[in-house]
Formats: structure tokens, C-alpha cells, sequence
């Protein structure tokens, strides 16, 4: 079986399909977790799968699981997946490349009368983005225990609707167990593009993906006093936003100062009372550091804490700084690592090994299970843009890596 | 006459009355221009006029006059004025004094018998805070021929709703010429909280204003590319809000390195997507510049367009620098200015020349007409705040020179 191969065309059909649910004017993805959209493109995977004889259901976070039976019932499933919702504008392939690259092992399987050992499932993840409900990576969370059912459930968007209630809305409230006894799990495989452009650059076409950056996250808050620009001298202000330049800088320094692939960003800001002509009284920030290393990220993570004690004094204003989320990095299995390596090698793809810098639903079943992922190039490395994009070819590569891994991991019949 | 003095307890009781119309619970004001809350404002003085057997009319921008005759119909009138408008978290004070005191000096002549040559009239200006309706300082702006009454009318407010709608709504649309002929302003003195704490800090009373700083204001944007925030590298990445921090810094350095009270202030800025985990992609910041020499604020806005663009280029990001308010520098009529200083002294109070750091609705007067203005001290230099306060013995003492100027420039009877 190490000669079969994916049908490309078919997938990239499905891809192209799919990107119609919720497409936008300049070609991308709008489909915001447990809105109208998703249930749409929830239900389009869902026919799909039950077309392909899976054994379809979901949990009750909304994970939807299309299940292939093996040989042997006894097995741990191997998983093959990623998710369908969006960011607000976003791409046709961030997450659905994954899951259909899923469905189109399966259906190769059932073309070509493949049987194996364990049974392979294709899983859609709940809310991967976490642009409207916090925690991001909810469903994979609630699936590998890493924070409670009823906590996901109970998440409220910025109009205050409730996830659970959303989730039920658009009928994927199921009752499937979740989270599933993680001894169930075989292996997880996930193929994604890899929104930077490394590949790309480096003309790779398959990234052997060794783990991904830890994270640490931190909500900032600067108070110093409103006052009116015109009468106010230099002097005599408290400006937060000044303290909070300053550390959107000394972040940079942090990212750029250490080694392991560090990362340091202030994506957000909101500045208060935000008038032209009032000298900011407080400004909240965030700030987002990575690191492969759990003890560089942490030595960034003081160096933040003391450069920031340091403008806030020299600024004169008071600062909050909390530590919001932690992600440690993650190594994937060993094994699953080295069969992408392999099955790349087999099919005389080029390939490299690539640390994720972003997390993945992997990065969470990792925790209960032997992960792994496959990363192919998207143009420029854009990703969480509509003009998104990846190029045929690539897909279907890794759609054949990832059949030959799923394939070498399920076993051939006993 | 040079002993009349005010009556200070009526001054203050007249400031806290008002006060009640559109209180807030931690003490402050929230009378936005031309709504419901702004017409008992303008109602309540209206009537005080009226019981003051004052002259009452209004014109097409709700400018309201109130006038007491003098003995020569053919003399030019003195003006006292101000606005009742306020901030939306605004205080008791600013704009409320000016009206207020010259309402207390024509009471105060009323109850002494004082005539003068001139008549003498008190002005309330619409709109002098802009925060509803832009061009801020509106009333007195028409009434100078700044810009026309046409387009002030039609400036529209966040929910669309036209000024001139709002202003016949209120009931204050009039037919008082609009703008007035400008031969027919003999003077005209604004007394006004100082809304910095120069005064308190040197324990001053009066403070002597000579003109108001020039500025400039302009809208920034900076443009780099949106991007994931773990993916990305560092090296990769156009990190807008890296840009818009260093042009913080940079106009705080032009600020304190030029002379004569430069000012400079980022109030605003908006990151796009401000979302945690992006790379920001685009920001827009708006820039103040103030001196009180007109060449040394151009050199400064020479400077920050050459900042703006050193930025730019070494954070590989897009420049857009658009200047969108020129206030030249304003200085007052010296003839005024040196009666306001001689009626300080002639009443025993300390005093110190001062430039005022923002703009009044003097500052478009003086350009048809004479104008002085009379600062006195506010607790913190806080202003444009819920808390901002003053003491009535230095309201009291403001009212007292105002009266004294007012009376020099009105003349006595022929």
C-alpha cells in the first residue's frame, strides 16, 4: 500500500467547496465559531462524511468525530484532524486543509478497499480560533481535560451570548463522550499549513513538525492621569501611553535578544480616554512571548516583568502586569515524528524539521495522546487574512504524507 | 466705581444651580452641546438674563447674547463670554465660570447703579467643546467668520444627527445676526479656569493671559502587514504599532526639546485588528503639536514629518501623515491685557503673566475683535474631568478683575 495515493483534485474540489460557506469579496473565509456559518460548514463535513460510510457523531463541546472502522475493536483509534471554523477574516485553508486532508484519506481508503488494524477517525475540533469564545482551541481542550466542560460551555461572546447556548442553537450539541478516555486515542495526526513563510522561502515542500513554541501571555495595564494637551506641560504628565510605547519596544528587544526561535508581541491596545487632545490616563496592552525552551521563555518572561516595573517608574504611572495564559512548549512523539519523516522521505518529497511557533489542537492533544503534525507551504506565510493561499500541489503532498503515516500507525489487518 | 465689588456667595450659588442641570455622581457635569440637557442650561441662564432686565437674543448657532445699554447707542459693545457646554465626564467650571461671572457683573451693576458709555453683554458660545459636534469652539468660529454658518450647521455627530437639527430642537435657532459685524465688538474678556496648576502651584490668583500656543494637529497612519504572532519571526514581520510606539517617543522628544511651552501628545490611536495573537497590520494615531511661536511649531512640525518618515522606513512599514487643524498662535490684544494686569494690581491680588496651552473661544474672537483672558486656579490643574474644582474666593477675585477691566474699556457715561 506505500504506492497509494490521494486523489489531489478531489481534495482541492473540497477545499474550494467548502470555502464558499462563508466566502468573502477578496477570496477568504468568514465562518465564526458556532454561528450560522460554521453550522453550515459543519453540515457540508457531515454529509460528506456520512457519503463516505463514516460513523458520524459528536460530544458535547461540539467536536464531530467520522469514524472508519478497523479490523480489530479492541484498537485505539488513530485521529485525523483540525477545524472548520475561522478566523473573522480569514482563509480558505487554515483548518480545513486539515480536516479534509482527513476525509481524503478516508476516501482513498474506501476507493481502494484499504482495511487496517485501528480505526481512523476524521475529528473537527469546536471553536479552534478563539476569536469570539475564550479559551481558543476549546473543543481539542475540553477533549484532552486541559480546562472543564461546563467552563467552555458557560464562555460569553462580546454580546454576552453564551457558547453552550450557541452551540446548541446550531445543532451540534451532542453526546458523544467528552472527554473521551484519553487511553482511546492511538495516535493524532494533523496537517496544516504553516502561516510563515519558511517553506516557502526555503522551496520545502514538507514541514516535519518537532513540537511547538510555549506561550506566555500577559494583560498590561498602565495608570497615569488624563489631563488636557494644550494646558498641561511635559513635565508635569503621567502619559500611560508613553509608558506603553515604551514597552511595546522593550518586547521587541525581549523577542529579538533571545535564542530558540523567541517571539515577543503586542497585538492589542486599547488607549483610554483616546481623544486627540487628552493626554492618555490609561492604556491596556497585551503581550504574547514564545520560546521551544520552557527556561528561556521563562527568563523572558522576567525580563518583561522588570522592564515594564522599570518604564512604569520612569513614566511615573502605576502598572498592572498578569500573567493570562501559559502554554508550555510541546514536544510531539517521537515516533509519529519520525513516520512523517519517513513517509516524506518514501515519496521523494523535500522536507525539514519546523518548530510550530503558533499552537494547534495537536499542541493540546499531545497531552493525551502520541501527536504529530504536517506542515505545507501557504504563499508569503499569510495566514488569518483572506488572501490566504496554498498551492495545490503542496496540499495534495501532504495529503500523501499524511495517508502513509495515518496508514504505517493503524497497521495493516491482524 | 473702583471699589465695586462683586458678590461672590451669589457667583457661587449661581455656578452650583447650574451645575444641577446634567450632575453627575462624582460631582461633575454632563451637559453636551445641543441636547435636552445643554437647553436648560441655556434656559436657566436665559432667565437669570431676563431677571437682570438684560436684552435677550440668539442667533442661527444658538449663540446666545444678553445685553445691558449703555449711555452712547452708536459705542461699540463689551462682551463677556464663555460657553455652557461641556465634556461628557465634564466639571463645574469650564465655560460655566466665564458666563457666570459676566451675568455677576451686570448684576453687580445693576445693583449699584453703575452705567457705563458702551453697552455691556454677556455671551454664552455653542459647541466650544467639540465633543460632539466638530469644528470644536463652533459658536464663536461663525461669529468670527472662521468657517461659514452653513457648515457648521451641518456637521453631523456619531449617530448622524445633523447640528442644525439638533439646534432647532432645543428651541435655540435665532435670528440674531450671524456673524455679528465684527466693527461692532468694542471687546471682549473671557474668564476661565486655568486648567493646569501653574497658578496653584506658584499660589497665584490671576493669571495674566497673553495669547493662547499655536497648534498644529495631524493624523497618522502607519501600514505593515497583518501576521500571526507564532509564526511569524521577528525579522520577517511590519509591525505597525512597533512604528506608531517609536513616533510616541518621538514626539515627546520634540515636545521637551523645543522651546517657548511646546507641547506634544499621541491622545488617540487605534490598532488594527487588535487582536492579542497578530502582528498589528495598521495604525492610526493622531499627533497635537503646540508652541506659542509660530516658526518654532512649524520647525517642530518639520520635525515629526521627518521622524514619521525615519520610522517608517527602518519598520519597513506605509507612511500617511495628513496635518488637519492649523491654529496659528494667538496673541491678545495688548490694551486688554495690560487693563486685566492693572486691575489685578489695583485690587491687591497676585498675579503672573500666562500663555494658555488651549484654545478658547477667545482665541477665534481676538481675530475681529480686541480679547483678553482671566485665568484662575483649579485644584490638581485637573480639568475636563468630574472633579475638577476651584475655590470661590479665587472665582470671586477673577469676577472682581473682571468687573474692572470691563468697566476701563466700557467707559464711563459721556
Amino acid at each position: 500500500m506505500a504506492t497509494a495515493s490521494i486523489n489531489g483534485e478531489r481534495l482541492w474540489a473540497s477545499l474550494m467547496d467548502l470555502a464558499r460557506i462563508g466566502a468573502t469579496p477578496k477570496g477568504g473565509v468568514r465562518r465564526i465559531t458556532l454561528t450560522d456559518t460554521d453550522r453550515q460548514g459543519r453540515d457540508q463535513f457531515v454529509r460528506w462524511a456520512r457519503e463516505a460510510q463514516l460513523d458520524v457523531r459528536w460530544d458535547a463541546i461540539g467536536n464531530i468525530f467520522a469514524r472508519r472502522p478497523g479490523t480489530d475493536p479492541a484498537a485505539a483509534p488513530v485521529m485525523i484532524g483540525s477545524h472548520l471554523d475561522s478566523q473573522p477574516s480569514g482563509g480558505k485553508f487554515d483548518g480545513a486543509y486539515g480536516v479534509m486532508a482527513g476525509l481524503e484519506v478516508l476516501r482513498t481508503f474506501n476507493e481502494r478497499g484499504v482495511s487496517t488494524r485501528a480505526p481512523v477517525e476524521v475529528v473537527s475540533w469546536t471553536n479552534e480560533e478563539g476569536s469570539r469564545f475564550v479559551p481558543v482551541m476549546m473543543g481539542s481542550g475540553v477533549f484532552a481535560n486541559v480546562f472543564p466542560l461546563q467552563q467552555a460551555l458557560a464562555a460569553r461572546d462580546a454580546e454576552g451570548i453564551v457558547a453552550g447556548d450557541a452551540l446548541k442553537k446550531i445543532g451540534y450539541s451532542g453526546d458523544a463522550p467528552a472527554p473521551m478516555d484519553k487511553l482511546s486515542v492511538g495516535a493524532y495526526f494533523e496537517a496544516h499549513i504553516e502561516q510563515r513563510p519558511v517553506l516557502e522561502d526555503s522551496r520545502t515542500t514538507i514541514g516535519v513538525v518537532q513540537g511547538a513554541l510555549g506561550q506566555r501571555w500577559f494583560d498590561v495595564r498602565f495608570t497615569g492621569q488624563d489631563s488636557h494637551a494644550g494646558p498641561t506641560p511635559m513635565e508635569l504628565r503621567k502619559d500611560a501611553l508613553i509608558a506603553a510605547s515604551r514597552l511595546v519596544l522593550e518586547v521587541n528587544r525581549i523577542a529579538k535578544g533571545y535564542p530558540d526561535n523567541a517571539r515577543g508581541t503586542v497585538g492589542s491596545m486599547q488607549v483610554s480616554p483616546n481623544s486627540r487632545n487628552v493626554v492618555p490616563g490609561e492604556v491596556r496592552m497585551t503581550v504574547d512571548l514564545r520560546n521551544a525552551e520552557d527556561s528561556t521563555l521563562s527568563a523572558m518572561a522576567d525580563d518583561l516583568q522588570r522592564s515594564a516595573r522599570a518604564v512604569a517608574q520612569s513614566c511615573r504611572v502605576e502598572l498592572e502586569l498578569r500573567e493570562v495564559v501559559y502554554f508550555p512548549p510541546c514536544k510531539f512523539a517521537a515516533e509519529l515524528v519520525d513516520s512523517v519523516r519517513r513517509a516524506a522521505q518514501a515519496l521523494g518529497l523535500s522536507h525539514r524539521d519546523i518548530v510550530s511557533g503558533a499552537a494547534h489542537d495537536a499542541v493540546y492533544v499531545a497531552r493525551v495522546a502520541p501527536a504529530a503534525m504536517i506542515f505545507v507551504p501557504c504563499e508569503g506565510g499569510i495566514s488569518h487574512n483572506e488572501i490566504e493561499n496554498a498551492w495545490p500541489e503542496d496540499l495534495t503532498a501532504g495529503c500523501n504524507v499524511l495517508l502513509q503515516a495515518v496508514l504505517a500507525r493503524a497497521g495493516a489487518p491482524a
